[in-house]
């Protein structure tokens, strides 16, 4: 069987979508916050590590890739909605950030940009 | 030329951040906090909105969609490092929430499933 | 009675704290991602409003109220473990977005300061 | 002098916002997702920390406790717009999380009530 694509995905959350008549509620704003709010429910996950959250990640791995789904779905409806091209969007970020951290200046360092 | 693939990005980030020597820094609770500090900087183009958001969409396309390529990073980056297949999990968590929110129960509401 | 002050508040929290011995999750990265959490506790509130949340707020001005008191806690807890006072923080952040926002240049302009 | 009191700062965070004709912005939804916003702003100190963040607070601490401002000034604007108490809402909620956390029960577990 042919590997899952983004369109598959997007395809499945539209139909999902239609058959509540949930357009109405997914306004480019709403679905911002429904992105936070998402990744914030991803972040409780971590919230009282002592390590890097392997520990975390480990007891809870499935609980944590669905808390990512559903980070991925409201970005893709937000993608939808923007007609925006997410992959391509990726691609040309990370050309920009290719050109902000150049690799001699930045390596082995976390320092942002604006302060390499 | 044939579609990007989310296997492309996510191998151009691998390449990207093993070239700056920055797994050091990916742990998991850091790349969930990456998410949630991302997701809010998407969220800070629809912060004084009076629409649902419709005009800065239309006001500032490019850079929310550069926003959303961030978002987009940590998530495969946390994927990548969880070894989760995010299109998988979003299948996953879609038949769950299919389950959740019945048709005729949930359409034209945003009522909650635990409140449905 | 005397009214609350941000110090009763302060130390209720700390006897909550000391007598669960929970000083230990507490460190100055749990608090911060912890306010971010609550905050998106919060922001649910308002995820799929239509009208700037008078309506989300109106039918849930007891559970939103509780919702901003865990953000404050986290708040609190942070100042505490930094040793900041943060009523004397507010006071200095004012005086400097007084001075980012003139008065005659941000009158009825949500523009951020460094594109004023 | 006396010490300032929440009320000081509220009241200095009023007149700042009508002097720039700015409650127009400051609907419920929107404050509550400045305080995500702020939140995460407050996060990226804490971004790449592999410690509990005790370095990057004492590297940055005024900019830091600025951070905290934020968040304390769009949570201020809220209880304001909502008409809430904040302090006593932060007392309500204590006892109901002293309830939720039995001392017995939860001492040096950071395990979350629903699962105590």
């Amino acid at each position: 069987m042919d590997r899952l694509s983004l369109e598959d995905v997007r395809d499945r959350l539209r139909a999902f979508v239609a058959a509540r008549d949930w357009e109405q509620f997914h306004s480019p704003r709403n679905l911002a916050l429904s992105v936070m709010i998402e990744a914030a429910e991803l972040g409780e996950h971590f919230q009282w590590c002592a390590d890097g959250g392997e520990q975390a990640a480990a007891a809870a791995r499935e609980e944590i890739a669905l808390e990512m789904a559903d980070v991925m779905h409201y970005l893709l409806r937000l993608a939808d909605r923007l007609d925006v091209d997410l992959l391509e969007a990726c691609m040309r970020k990370l050309a920009i950030n290719e050109q902000r951290y150049p690799v001699e200046r930045s390596r082995g360092r976390s320092t942002k940009y604006d302060r390499l």
